[in-house]
């Protein structure tokens, strides 16, 4: 049987696979199988947990799409996984060196049950966003329909992001103004876009709609990126409380040339075992 | 830890847990975390084993919608709670005699794998749909819109059903008339609508839009409605394979009088274990 363990990160879902004391290597049809809500396991990504060969580093990491595709990082994934070697016994470390496909990452536990995670640095120029504009501003007027301008900061975090701000994200237009920013032609990669209510300088409120997915529950880079780009306007402190539909994460930006901080939490839902004669017939 | 094993029929899955040799009785707070796909297990339904008290019953079920509450029956969960009986050895039996809050049904295995549950009687009066007509019939002219009247059959399986003859069910206009059916004035507690293709008189192809739920990938009512409607119409076999979107049912009316047989497969996908404490905190 290959045992694994069902985990969340406000509601963003993972599996969880140690591949370390199992010898696993999952082919496109098991990852979309084992993420299938019918009938499969089900969750929006499977994340395979492995040695490292490299030097002073505890673990490797994998994260696999629903579609079956690999990607370099994700913010809530880095989160469970952390807790998952922990609650394993695979570490007792408290500062854990992990090996991703974007680079080592290095998530901390604490001790009242939440978990840091460096999520990089963000890039500002519009080449590197992608965002086609004459000149880097911190703020752009988006012509989104004919006579009608919208005011966005737009940022990468490894991904490409939009930021407006918005009186209140409950009556935000997220349904109507997320699809026509996400796909306008001045973002040659598409967007994610991030609807921000500012409640003071350490709490916001935000929405996210995610490019290629609609609007999500919780979208770390999303929150990282709306968090340094109100840092970058004068409008929020270093530390700041996002409140997402799925819970809250703490972003902290410490200084304009350090990488961002994620704080939040792991939940472990269930443990289970599926039958190798399962997935050996995919 | 509480003991699960998750399964499916056609892709209709179900949470089960043996409510026997576990002491377990569920708030509706809990049945709606155990079927959340993102934070708890994620089902259609959940499905307790418990002992009958009743003579010569072996077992009694009862089983939950995603929303905690109860529901009478079901086919794909009538098979699915067979095989699990089965699998983990609580029976040996090859027909069991199950109590259900709509009665006693007798699931059966067979050889093959497959399973055939006893889903009752048809209706035919516009009463028993309910449906709104002065005279029965086999079929009635529904008007869905101004001048444009839709030839149907109805019938209750113990809920109600309409059955519309179509060319091509990839064609079939599944999103429009599925919706507008449902709700037409005419049933009034409104109506699963099946969209039939016939290939021969042993073989149909099926669409069901389901009432509350849209277009779904395997309706054993809806097979069963069908393939009656077709019977009484002269146009099909007393024993006809129905294939759905989620795999194939094969259907059994032997005569007029008799109960609708429906036979089709289960899968054991895992069996789980969560923390007790994680249910106690709901």
């Amino acid at each position: 049987m290959l045992k694994f363990s069902k985990m969340h990160g406000l509601g963003n879902d993972f599996v969880v696979i140690d591949a370390i004391h199992q010898d696993i290597s999952l082919t496109t049809a098991q990852v979309q199988f084992l993420a299938d809500r019918h009938r499969g396991i089900g969750c929006d990504q499977v994340l395979l947990v492995e040695k490292s060969q490299l030097e002073n580093v505890d673990f490797r990491y994998r994260i696999f799409n629903a579609d079956g595709g690999e990607v370099a990082q994700c913010g809530n994934g880095a989160r469970c996984f952390a807790q998952f070697v922990r609650d394993k016994g695979l570490t007792d470390k408290a500062t854990i060196a992990v090996e991703t496909s974007a680079g080592i990452i290095y998530p901390t536990l604490h001790a009242n049950g939440n978990i840091s995670v460096d999520m990089g640095q963000p890039h500002f120029l519009p080449a590197e966003v992608p965002f086609s504009a004459e000149e880097p501003a911190n703020t752009y007027m988006l012509t989104v329909a004919p006579g009608e301008q919208i005011e966005i900061a737009t940022l990468s975090m490894g991904n490409p992001h939009a930021v407006i701000l918005v009186d209140a994200v409950e009556t935000a237009p997220v349904d109507t103004l997320g699809p026509s920013i996400e796909s306008h032609p001045q973002f040659p990669e598409r967007v994610n876009v991030g609807f921000m209510q500012l409640c003071d300088r350490q709490t916001i409120k935000l929405r996210v709609f995610e490019r290629g997915a609609g609007e999500t529950s919780a979208c770390g880079t999303g929150a990282c990126a709306a968090v340094v780009s109100g840092i970058r306007r004068g409008l929020l402190a270093r530390q700041v409380t996002v409140q997402l539909k799925g819970g809250s994460l703490l972003i902290n930006w410490p200084d304009d040339d350090a990488n961002v901080i994620m704080t939040g939490p792991a939940t472990q839902v269930f443990d289970g075992e599926i039958a190798w004669a399962t997935l050996n017939l995919l």
